[in-house]
């Protein structure tokens, strides 16, 4: 059965070799301090089982026939491409914010996309490697980082122009069996729990590069890999219970110092000329989730406030209806250039669709810099309470609790522990440090509005655009 | 052969009665005030002899099968959604702005999806009516309006509310062969130069409402109508010939006075339950159209402003490509809303395709709420010249042109004659009493942002955004 | 000596009765969990020494001539007001955020404002009552709150309107000696480490509600007073110091459940009609203040933003040098609107001068919308490390550190210590709880923009704007 | 008697050498074409007997102590600076737009300043030439122009640089009696209809460029000026007069062809290291300016917009409130920074008194960047009539003049000719060539945005913002 439980998912977590840092400490991947983080991935396992969910979560193995989590599959087809975007969306908002587990779908589908581009250029075997491995992932539900970033050094600089080579994950040595590698993947979301880092070129290269143009599947927990965290985790709960207060995420800074790969898992090894390719399909995927994934944070803006709105009896209120209706706006224009993007996809040569470029970025882009916006719209709503609201602490204290009690009183129609709930949600997704997590991943993730720009008109045909100029204007070349 | 020539178009215009009146006279329609206006509309039966464009153009009637101009097209498939706004996108190019035909295409798919849902809610035979006027109007490649919004006198009040019954146009008689109809339509678009008036009610109504609640197509000449027009033609040129300068458009006000309509043209006439259907399905497909007119308005702003900037010599700026590639963005995020429309689209019973009315409403408003920003931007990268540059006139005189040649120099490269055609295109596109109508209708055609605002909320399920609110939050209603 | 020290300032804090409830427990005002926040006023107080602010700090009492704290003091003249807008500019700068304090210096300076037009009116003492008050605050070098806000209760209804009489702070009990309250404030800054808590009504009055027009000063630890507290401090450091690391701030639930008031501290009493006036008064002096604070809040931003550009080697980045501009004329047009208030400001009976509504106003309102805005462009420039950079912890773990130390470097030229202090202090100040305190300050606090709005057009002339449009229009009436 | 009448100025304007061209003809300057922009500036003349504006439009000499118009003066004190910013905005509500008088206040004071510094740095006289031009400008009370713009060429090469040298005016001889001039001045407004043309450089310039560091005053009708112009005028009317459509405006290239100038008219003759700082002046002056008349067009588009709602009867419609408060707060916000700019203007050595250039870029950026989004709310509010209205000739014609009448009903309360006048008040003021002649000079006049972030950039001490994030940072240089 290559749908596991949850429960699997954590039992293999915690057998694995401790390799993990944070906060100043080794911990084991059971440790308190990931429970929360890893409820998040949780949540993608149990959702197969979700009356209103399995029918998006569960697809087939276009492999093997088996049923299989979605975020293990490959869009062989526009209709999953939409598919995941509705599940994105749907996901989100089940864990009030970003579920994670996307990153390695989009990686994989790049992967994929690339290596048989490789292969059919140079006659190398990397889409064998990879399609092996993708039956050991889907077999066994697993989780993978996307190893991407690096180090970066001097952001002016190629990789073989650095003072250090290693600000650039690279290749050390190669032998028969494999290839070691050196170097740090940095903001790597969910390095602490994750089966396998997927690790992929960050940037297009020049042929000085070569060595750094690698990409590969290695467990997390390989010899020589170190994994030095930050966790952020919602503000928990003593005795006002709520989903969102459960969910938690960790980035990390993942060294590779003189790991071995085995060839099998290699699906680069020096092909700079597919390097900038390979990080600009998983881009584009990944643009493409967040035009799923975004609205459903905008949902959980829009939801949040109108419900604030209504405790506070102004929903009515002509300002505050215009505020909500922008909220749909912005998460529909992203959504639908998501569906653009799908609808107008490509079939590339190993069978996998890869959205339109374009259009995964300008809704991408339209989410990134909407994101601050979209808080300040929430944050107007609620008024100061969620900064002042005194803790939960204080509601459970019978010397405090009663006028907490008294005078958060809205009329007599919404009990006061329905506000001190509303509230609370609102200060723990609004004013916290899970806020500030999420406003930048708002705008950084799956890549910057500048970065999205650069997308928008790098493939943009603007002579054509000119030349309408010209015809309309009578001016001839 | 249902594809006419513009020659044919024009000529049929020549033969009709003069009803049509114009800054102060009574004229026939082939006053050369109307030259420009009705260039427009012989663009579109030119165009499909356009090999760039024919395949666009051209479609099959899926009542005859025979080849006919796709403005006088239903839409019978999501693909012909997709080409609907393909095609409108490409001829805008042309035309340096709106081509106007689209009004009746829009008009002729909403009459066909609502008599369809009238007959089956009531037994009533509008649909043939529908059909074979369509069989009519495709065999002679006509072109109509959209007569829609009434006078509409207090805003506040409904039509039989007002204190002159005739501000919304009502039936004031019913007999065995027709329907006797008084009032008027007003901004009504290409007035002078249609062949027919497709009249559609331009709101929802109440049982007090029903002699208001009425549709039909009546020939623009017939008896007792009188087209009082405003016409708008783009600057005309001496010597500079440009095609841009060659088009033009005319609105008018259509007053019926007690005008004549046989039964086998009227498409409702009481059914006030389906006032507001009518008029909502025309305004879904009109704001898909936007999707496709809109961006072909920011191509035109985006290629003009590169083109200066080059001609300037600052093409590689900074805060140049910055705006530039705003513009793209602005133009994608309307077009792929049209797309995600046209992908989500409904088949009605009547076998016609309706866009999904959230995505017409999210690109339509977007659209909108740019449309001035984009003037803004082109007007910027420009610089003052095209509101300062001395007229064409001066250009020609032998003792001022010299001077004109000389000091508009950017350098050695560019002729001087390209430079004054291109900025004079600038100030004729954008300084203009033309400019002006185009900033009106980029706001008020086919419904203001307030309009989508409305739409896109009508519909929305806020209810189920709440309940993601609660669940998060762990409230229990 | 009217200038107290810093020391003195907390060891009075000690001495007083524990009526501070925080995170659960009662606590005494020397708690370790108020020290951040308590700092925060301390620099007040220091900073009367410092060589750069003392000439902004220290001014003369206009009452008695000694030199004071000019948070103690009254606006005497438009240079006050200048000198006050500098001043809390200035003091922002070092304390990384709101300095709190000038809550009291606005509130007395209100409450002088309207005092003196009471009595004008009908012959009350209150003004005296206000200046002996005055006197003493001054001569103590005292902390004041600003407690305003009533709970509120149904925000549809008035004071008197109210299912529960106690959701506005109201007069139980008048004898001879003084007054009875009963009610509570909320969202009150400073709550638990003022001396006073100054008292005045949060909106204007009908007859009704006389009993609720109340306004006076008491002792932060007199009987029957509880403060229930939320304390926000900044996230704390180990071995890398930065003043912004040790300031908080801390808001407050104030409950007087039946407290006593002598007449000589009563400033308001039944004068339901000047309710309105005296939160109005207030609000504008509040308002005027942001116009100083909140260009220092961008000043922050910005200095960031730049230095962060500057140590990733982008700094001549067009779209960065551009970014920063903006921030520029943010802040400088929020100060230019304080400039005005001040300019324009009037001189009341009481000899106080008030700054300009209308300009206090449009200050604090651009303020408000733009907030966002700027943690979102300093999330931009700054990338995502903010949000995922290890903790503290982990760069002083010998197994990490040099990890942390190798793979932030942006090439050679800057050290990897002031990498880690800058990209730590931006994660501290934007991803953080504290950050989530400051974005709901920098929305609300002093009135949020619907209420600058509001003010704004409360007292615009419109009607003449119309006649300038008659005018022009050739429109008689 | 140095105030002239409006007739005077008119009489002098006919008596002229005939050396203007306009619309491909050389004309007197009594052609009917010029009519309507001379009505504009003869109001500057009539306004001083206006009760309502003579106390500010009448001012003294501080060279003579006569009364002349504040047009001519000199800006000796702050007081006079707020004079100015009233005296445009109170002036600008008359004519519905530009007043272009200002342009010569603020050349005269630049020159004023300027010349001062350069006979400081170097013993020459140029401050008494202007002490001597400018009694003889305020006894006859004359209109000048700012010959600024050169024809700049190549625009990345400095003037010594271009390919033809006279693409920026220079000097081509020097002799006892003068110096003779040759290039060309664009975008010069008022052109045709002043009395002199006042010339200063548009930029800074290195020593290679000293030929072309000139500036003087010179009769427009001086021999071998050449005037080319673009006249715009508002949409003329047969019988509803409207004060709006009386004024007009006209632009000109200004060539010089060999033009002599005597030396006690030069104000620099090769002190290029004074170029840059003649041209700033006068840019912070005229600035300033825009502060004082941007705020009037959003006071006209407000009422307008203001009395658009009320003759539709949606006044009290929360959206269009909340459209014309934010208009209120553009118009302040940009005057309040013309305030700020005159309380912190600097004295300079000439005694004239030159605004904050902090201050005055940011009110002038911000007015820029809003003109559009103006037009905008004022279109949005008014609907889509102003650009649908037949013109007036079909409301004067009895066959459709009635039907006219009827139709433009908006319920009995409002008389069908108010709402004929308020609506084509609006087309010809927003969609018309006058409309987008306004639009431009929003834009570039006294510079674009973009040049406003350079002036605020260029002084601004960001260091000492970056030493302020580096000390709450704990980072020590």
């Amino acid at each position: 059965m290559a749908l596991k439980t949850s429960e699997e998912y954590a039992a293999r977590l915690a057998r694995m070799r401790p390799n993990v840092y944070a906060h100043g400490k080794k911990i084991r991947r059971d440790d308190p301090m990931l429970e929360m983080p890893i409820n998040t991935l949780k949540f993608t396992f149990d959702a197969v089982n979700d009356p209103e969910l399995k029918d998006l979560l569960v697809t087939e193995s276009h492999l093997t026939g088996e049923p299989i989590n979605r975020f293990c599959s490959l869009n062989m087809s526009i209709d999953d491409l939409y598919k995941q975007q509705d599940m994105k969306r749907r996901c989100c908002h089940r864990v009030g914010g970003c579920t994670q587990r996307c990153m390695a779908t989009d990686t994989l589908n790049a992967i994929g996309v690339v290596t048989k581009e490789i292969d059919d250029a140079r006659g190398t075997g990397y889409f064998d490697h990879f399609i092996e491995f993708l039956k050991y992932y889907q077999a066994n539900d697993l989780v993978g980082s996307t190893a991407m970033t690096d180090a970066k050094g001097d952001r002016l600089r190629r990789p073989s122009q650095q003072h250090d080579p290693d600000l650039y994950l690279h290749v050390v040595e190669k032998n028969d069996k494999g290839i070691v590698v050196k170097g740090a993947k940095n903001h790597i979301t969910m390095g602490p729990y994750v089966d396998e880092h997927l690790v992929i070129p960050t940037r297009a290269m020049k042929e000085d590069d070569a060595d750094w143009a690698v990409s590969f599947a290695i467990p997390a927990d390989a010899e020589n890999i170190k994994i030095i965290s930050r966790v952020v985790s919602a503000r928990p709960r003593i005795e006002l219970d709520a989903p969102y207060n459960t969910f938690g995420v960790a980035d990390s800074v993942v060294v590779f110092d003189n790991v071995f790969v085995p060839w099998e898992r290699v699906f680069m090894c020096g092909e700079w000329q597919f390097a900038g390719r390979l990080a600009q399909v998983f881009a584009g995927q990944h643009r493409h989730s967040y035009c799923g994934c975004k609205p459903a944070i905008t949902d959980i803006v829009l939801g949040t406030a109108a419900l604030a709105a209504e405790y506070n009896g102004v929903e009515k209120s002509s300002h505050i209806v215009d505020e909500l209706t922008e909220l749909m706006i912005i998460a529909e224009l992203i959504f639908a250039s998501g569906i653009a993007a799908a609808a107008r996809a490509q079939k590339t040569s190993s069978g996998i669709y890869t959205p339109e470029f374009l259009y995964s970025n300008t809704g991408r882009y339209f989410a990134g810099i909407n994101i601050y916006h979209e808080y300040d719209v929430l944050n107007s709503i609620a008024g100061g309470l969620p900064s002042t609201i005194p803790p939960e602490a204080d509601w459970l204290n019978p010397e405090t609790g009663p006028d907490l009690e008294k005078y958060i009183s809205r009329g007599a129609k919404i009990p006061a522990e329905k506000l001190h709930r509303l509230f609370r949600f609102i200060s723990d997704f609004t004013c916290s440090a899970m806020a500030g997590w999420s406003q930048y991943a708002g705008v950084h993730g799956g890549g910057s509005p500048v970065m999205e720009k650069i997308g928008v008109r790098a493939g943009y045909d603007l002579e054509s655009k000119k030349k309408i100029a010209k015809h309309l204007a009578g001016i001839k070349d």
